[in-house]
């Protein structure tokens, strides 16, 4: 089968999360967020990973991703996120022993405890055929959209979570930042920057633990929930 | 000050949670759910709940809730969470000590983490001459609405995550629930129920520690963070 890369963004500072050391570097259940996202993401099926970091951090990256049971690669982000996952495709593309693969994946570092059955489906989709695929949940919350009035309830039963790893066809997700680098548009995520394209994006089951640790409340559930696996 | 007085929802079996427990007697940090969201309440300004439960339960609330800080009172669920609400807001007017109250507040057991400053946001945006107050969050992952051909991207920066309590001026709630009967719809929340005659919703900042314990997954994550307390 073709091998499967994983674009594992990582470049964030994590201002909302506090504290002074880098977000993918803090630790949940005993390691660093970036490790337990590689080892999460190649648990599913990844057979190696390009890491998007911040300037000045290889070193501190290197040494935590030691232990990684995939090959990892490393390479500088840009200023948004776009910038960094079109950074992360560039170094696939100039890896020899990478630029083989069809299929790649990106993923938040943040969402470090996604299971490995939500990285398998998304994988599974796009060899089925998918152009792009994306894991989703359930909204349990009513919603409310903010409008000139007020609000007004939306209908929820409608509404789907996104989550990541997002699964790509390579080629596809490499045209599609070439055009965002052409338009200057900045998209939600690169499944949006897929769909602009014209292909549909095909919904997989996610899951609650794949959920984005953001903020304090975030590290403390991950914590918890790490401790208790 | 006029007495606020709490319709706490705790008719649920709790189906998806797993196990025999009704939900609203599950255990979170040493204490049955109910009371947790009851002590939460009083906590944030509530001087009275009504307790609405499944039948056959009174002795066991009544025990649980024997150590509460505020009175309680216990009246049997309808088959909806809607009709609960409204057997609630009944026993309220049936009660002569009750019966003054202006204000009320309709909150869902399950969010027995509400922190104290979210029910008093609530209580004085009522105060203010709200008649109707939800507390929200915003909402942190990409949102897909799914449509006739697959689904898209919508913005998320407008859209709100409603929570409990539920704020609002009494008369205007019970006014809303007649109307509720008499047409026969189904509203996702008492707020919605409000909105319908008229009442703009005021929006008031919630808090991620006032989620729904609804899953396995959410029980686990209230056991942490009550512990951690």
């Amino acid at each position: 089968m073709e091998p499967v890369v994983a674009v594992v963004v990582a470049a964030g500072s994590g201002v909302r999360l506090g504290g002074r050391t880098p977000k993918a570097l803090r630790f949940v259940g005993g390691r660093p967020l970036v490790s337990a996202s590689v080892a999460a993401l190649a648990a599913g099926g990844a057979d190696a990973a390009v890491v998007v970091l911040a300037e000045g951090l290889q070193d501190d990256f290197q040494q935590v991703l030691a232990d990684a049971t995939v090959p990892v690669r490393f390479v500088v982000g840009g200023a948004t996120r776009q910038e960094s996952v079109a950074n992360g495709l560039a170094a696939i593309a100039a890896d020899p022993e990478l630029a083989g693969c069809r299929l790649v994946l990106v993923h938040d570092a943040a969402r470090a405890l996604v299971p490995p059955e939500v990285t398998a489906r998304v994988i599974a989709a796009v060899r089925a055929g998918a152009r792009g695929c994306v894991p989703v949940t359930a909204v349990v919350d009513t919603i409310r959209e903010v409008d000139e009035g007020g609000s007004h309830v939306v209908d929820r039963s409608r509404l789907r979570a996104v989550q990541t790893p997002q699964g790509f066809d390579r080629e596809v997700l490499v045209e599609a930042h070439a055009r965002l680098r052409v338009t200057g548009e900045h998209v939600t995520d690169d499944a949006a920057a897929v769909e602009a394209l014209g292909w549909p994006i095909v919904l997989v089951e996610g899951s609650r633990e794949a959920f984005k640790i953001t903020e304090p409340f975030d590290l403390a559930v991950a914590e918890a929930l790490a401790g208790g696996r």
